[in-house]
């Protein structure tokens, strides 16, 4: 497999020239009925409409050249074969294999990776004997009684992408069943969920893969004191998911255990059991299996080398032009469903914790722009915030609106002869338009420059199915783009130094409060920022 | 007053030229502890530390020379007393006085605009007999029980400072009260909410300042169909904010009317009884006054001169040298506290509808950047999803840290002897430290380039009073940004292209759902962008 840099690849050269003039959206006509129709992709239950990005055929036919130049279909299929793609080359990486795609290929006839399918398989049966436990009341708490609620105890990965899954289909979830969620090290986060359920009903889920996080084990000593102080047994309530092998893999601790493995990244593990068992409890086992159905889907929508019939591959290369070409720096992701008010949260680790580097595969510094910031909240809340910005500030942002074509709750009302979801759907293509149209006006305040390029995914309606489709689409859209970059995004080396530091910083507070001087010099920039922000006087 | 285009001050000349060779910032030794003294300001509660910006003390002097050329605190004190500062010369606009801070001015022994503070104050005695009447008892529901609960109604300006607000401060709700929200026209939100309370028992308090907002008349609209099928009297549920002489200031439809002023921004309303009414109910009438003196005390701060004393001042003048001399396009808001879990969406609002403008208000197009795109999530949540980019992508983010010395609940365990609100803020400085001084390594995917600047921000304890003081810092500093790229941050062109391509819309879906044909050309891009996102047969 050949990873060539970015920057030396002949499309790099012509999609720049290119990137010159750029197509004008504001051109009157120029976003007509031919223009809509023909950039469109209908896949897997989604329709993705583009032509509302600064792009025509002849950009599209480079950004095509992109993609087969770099290879990224190939890529995406070796990795889903079990090749090692978390790896840089020439110095010390993790050197791992990148399989999170296994936890969804367990349902195809000719699974790419048979080891990793079946140790999804296995961990799903077990997950499936466990649910049907607690549903037939073998798995009971200490009065005999079945359980309401789960605590999911996680941070990062063991934490955005299952609450955003969770938020997103808390519509579906079982009768008389609920999730909750700790992550923060601030014990106030704690405080606040403990202080709002009943523990006697509670199963408490904590989840690290490395079974070290330092949050989560925090976390799970305030958890296992408040159960203390309830005068509640705690191996009746905690269970854990974790890496096979790590501090936390001790069944004799948890009522019951579940494993991820090393070839899934925190960030890329929401349809593995760090999804599964929070999931499966709230939603049911068939709604999590529907999730995984899902992505599924798009896993293998996603092999299609031609980018006008793979929307994740499509999306990845239209956010290479705007990112690399067009020179833009962030990407609003803009849902048009308040059930996905935590999905820009779980792309923000997702796509910047994978594509936020600066060393290529080669292990040589890049010499252009990786992964943009992202960022967004729910429409039409938006629309009252920061739109403003997105039509007449100074810094063009990219983009991406999400919509549904019916509710969830179907409890709607019908007001001057348009439904509620009706003016939501109606306000997201309003935007497309306004934001890529412009508006001229002979009050520049009252004017609006246009060309601000976006695109629409749409699809019926927000459940199990599409929702795992959607997470697919964007973790696929994600690999692709640092593929293209000739990034490795599945390490995080960033997040060391400061844990290092925070582990210098603890060593001093800790020797304070027990009397002891401390490890740093009292001259030191670590010990005056202590002191100066007033953190040595705390206890 | 004079109002100079940014680009044609002295002071910005001189810091271009500074900013081409900007404090390193990863030169060993040069955060020490004389640095860290030097550059620290406290005030009214709050310490600000920036030595971990790429400034030095020449740096400084000339924003202090920006600050005066532009007369930033003289604008400030002439917004404070009624001047016409919603205003663009030679063109339509808004024409309208800016008192928020009169909402705080009451309690000043000598207020700076009397009509403003002598309005705010009537309106505060009137919340304060009412929410008396709710506690004595004489305001209960049809069969004479308490209410326990309120539901603010309202989207943008009407929800999101007064949201915030609460989650931040839900610590402090009185026994048996809570708040929820209904924002988005998304009927799947209104209907969430509604699932999980008892409307029985349940305030509604619609706020729209203009009385005419299409999310919110919805959502009242669905509210009440709501109440009518539980068969509760809708007169004895509904309150209302709105303002004075709004088509909603209909006091015989509203159990009770509170109103707002055409000089209070729905941004920067939270201070009024748009904020008033649901954290007064939740939280008590003393912790909504607690705010209001929070705020008042930054508020008289913020008269300061001297950048070197005045906080949101300062904040303002180092966001200017980020975002246009060192050219970084977007702002990360960190606050190390779960309960501040949305102050940055509520940020998002008050800073990019304020400054994400183009038009100076001599009525020129710019010729420089204004406001940046902000956003951030609570560490350290954050640490384990989007510091990967802060610390290691290609580009470079500028970081707010806002931390607390003690927690709200005092529910803390000890953990390798320091607690976890230890643990929280450990973690900050060290991400303040790391991100600034970076570190050097032999292996490229384990080095971090440092010079990211950012500042940290840190106080007691988050309760009403710090809360409001809070919320007054980032008022002020996007104010004095807004003065100082000369602009105007009080008006909103940008939000209606939107509407009016929405009404469009609507109005076509209007005709096709009475059987009609609707208004569109078949061949019009608004209809074929309906036709193939599905739109048009949908019912």
């Amino acid at each position: 497999m050949k990873f060539r840099e970015f920057s030396d690849l002949d499309s790099v050269a012509r999609l720049k020239e290119l990137a010159e003039k750029p197509c004008d959206l504001t051109k009157p006509g120029i976003i007509d009925s031919g223009r809509i129709e023909r950039y469109v992709v209908t896949t897997a239950g989604f329709d993705f409409l583009f032509a509302t990005q600064r792009i025509d055929d002849e950009v599209l036919d480079n950004l095509q050249n992109l993609a087969d130049e770099a290879g990224l279909v190939d890529k995406f299929l070796a990795m889903k074969g079990g090749g090692f793609l978390n790896r840089i080359e020439g110095v010390e990486s993790e050197n791992r294999r990148v399989l999170h795609t296994a936890c969804r290929d367990i349902f195809s006839s000719t699974p790419l990776d048979l080891e990793a399918t079946s140790q999804a398989t296995e961990q799903l049966s077990r997950l499936r004997l466990f649910l049907e436990d607690i549903e037939k009341g073998s798995i009971v708490n200490h009065r005999g009684e079945t359980f309401t609620t789960i605590i999911q105890v996680g941070i990062g990965g063991s934490d955005l992408g299952p609450r955003a899954l969770y938020l997103a289909l808390k519509r579906y979830q079982l009768p008389g069943r609920s999730a909750r969620f700790i992550s923060n090290v601030d014990p106030d986060d704690a405080a606040q969920v403990l202080a709002n359920v009943d523990l006697s009903r509670t199963l408490i889920n904590v989840v690290s893969k490395s079974g070290t996080t330092l949050e989560t084990l925090t976390n799970e000593h305030l958890v296992l004191s408040a159960l203390d102080r309830a005068g509640l047994d705690s191996s009746r309530h905690l269970i854990a998911v974790t890496g096979a092998g790590s501090p936390m893999d001790d069944p004799g601790k948890y009522l019951a255990s579940f494993h991820m493995f090393d070839y899934i990244g925190g960030r890329y593990s929401a349809t593995s059991m760090v999804g599964g068992v929070t999931l499966g409890f709230a939603l049911g086992y068939d709604a999590f299996v529907e999730i995984l159905q899902g992505a599924h889907a798009i896993d293998v929508a996603a092999e299609e080398k031609n980018i006008r019939n793979n929307i994740p591959l499509l999306m990845a290369l239209l956010g290479v032009w705007n990112r690399n070409f067009l020179r833009h720096g962030t990407v609003a992701v803009l849902p048009y469903s308040q059930a996905l008010e935590r999905f820009p949260a779980h792309l923000q680790q997702c796509d910047m914790e994978s594509n936020g580097k600066s060393v290529s595969r080669n292990g040589q510094q890049v010499g252009y722009r990786t992964g943009p910031i992202v960022w967004g909240e729910p429409g039409t809340n938006g629309q009252h915030a920061f739109y403003q910005l997105l039509h007449q500030g100074t810094t063009v942002v990219p983009a991406e609106f999400i919509g549904f074509r019916h509710s969830q709750y179907e409890r709607d009302i019908t007001v001057q002869n348009t439904t509620s979801q009706e003016k939501l759907l109606a306000n997201m293509l309003a935007q497309s338009l306004a934001l890529a149209q412009g508006k001229q006006h002979d009050n520049p305040n009252k004017r609006f420059a246009g060309n601000r390029p976006n695109t629409v995914l749409i699809s019926d309606r927000l459940d199990p199915f599409t929702m795992g489709g959607l997470l697919a689409l964007y973790e696929n859209k994600i690999v692709f783009q640092g593929f293209c970059w000739n990034i490795n995004s599945f390490d995080q080396e960033g997040v060391q130094l400061g844990k290092v530091l925070a582990n210098t910083l603890l060593g001093q507070l800790g020797a304070v409060n027990q009397g002891e001087p401390g490890p740093l010099d009292r001259e030191s920039a670590e010990y005056v920022l202590l002191n100066r922000a007033g953190c040595l006087k705390m206890s």
